[in-house]
């Protein structure tokens, strides 16, 4: 197989909204005034597309070794730089996994393996920023108690 | 006013999908198995992240240049590598412009402005994939035919 592609279209929508439209055919409201807030800005949603690619990567990988997984969540933070462009320069992201005697080897080996070798766009957003990754375990009795 | 911060947190919901939500506090779902394609996947969030972030700085550019713009769209195309993490490598971005007179120059000079100077999606992509832009101007008399 060759170099994938692909392609998106997006619409201007007046007011400062965008319509954008994935390759895949899902549309999407995309809001750029951030100061009314009504859905994702851009950058906003590079956020989601990292802590989504590298969460299926490691939530497949604790599945593979037979972690009993019952939660997962992943938080990330984003620093800009002050002056134009405002890109990020450096992104946290925070695994939060939830299970019953989740080892903490696999799930920093999952991390590991996902943020050197699979995750495509941490790949991507870490040209321009530094990516820095931790985790917690929560044993499940004490998440519910 | 120091660096930006801001924190999204994406939740795994099963089933390779995903819920993310942006730090301005907007929920969305996202796909991670691109056969299944139910949703936007992660790559395909930066294309139109890129697309909108680039739009809205065109848009009020020629907004300022007092241009009679009618309609406007962004299309954006990226090549991925083959191997291993699979990042995007090439971004392709064409803005297509629709009006009565549009200057040539007056989008030339927005598109380049937006890509060296506004555009914080571009910066933050541009670390690993070059970022190639185009325009079209359509006359509207013409588009409405």
């Amino acid at each position: 197989m060759t170099n994938k592609e692909t392609k998106a279209t997006v619409h201007f929508a007046g007011n400062d909204f965008f319509v954008g439209i994935t390759p895949s055919g899902h549309a999407q409201a995309i809001e750029t005034d951030s100061t009314r807030a009504t859905a994702a800005t851009p950058m906003e949603l590079l956020l989601i597309a990292l802590g989504s690619c590298t969460g299926v990567d490691v939530i497949s990988i604790l599945k593979k070794k037979r972690q009993h997984v019952t939660g997962y969540r992943i938080e990330v933070s984003g620093e800009r730089r002050e002056d134009f462009p405002h890109r990020y320069t450096r992104l946290q992201v925070k695994h939060i996994v939830s299970g019953r005697g989740v080892s903490s080897e696999a799930v920093a080996r999952a991390i590991e393996l996902s943020d050197t070798k699979y995750c495509s766009v941490a790949a991507t957003l870490r040209g321009s920023a530094e990516i820095v990754t931790s985790y917690e375990i929560v044993e499940e009795d004490q998440a519910n108690a």
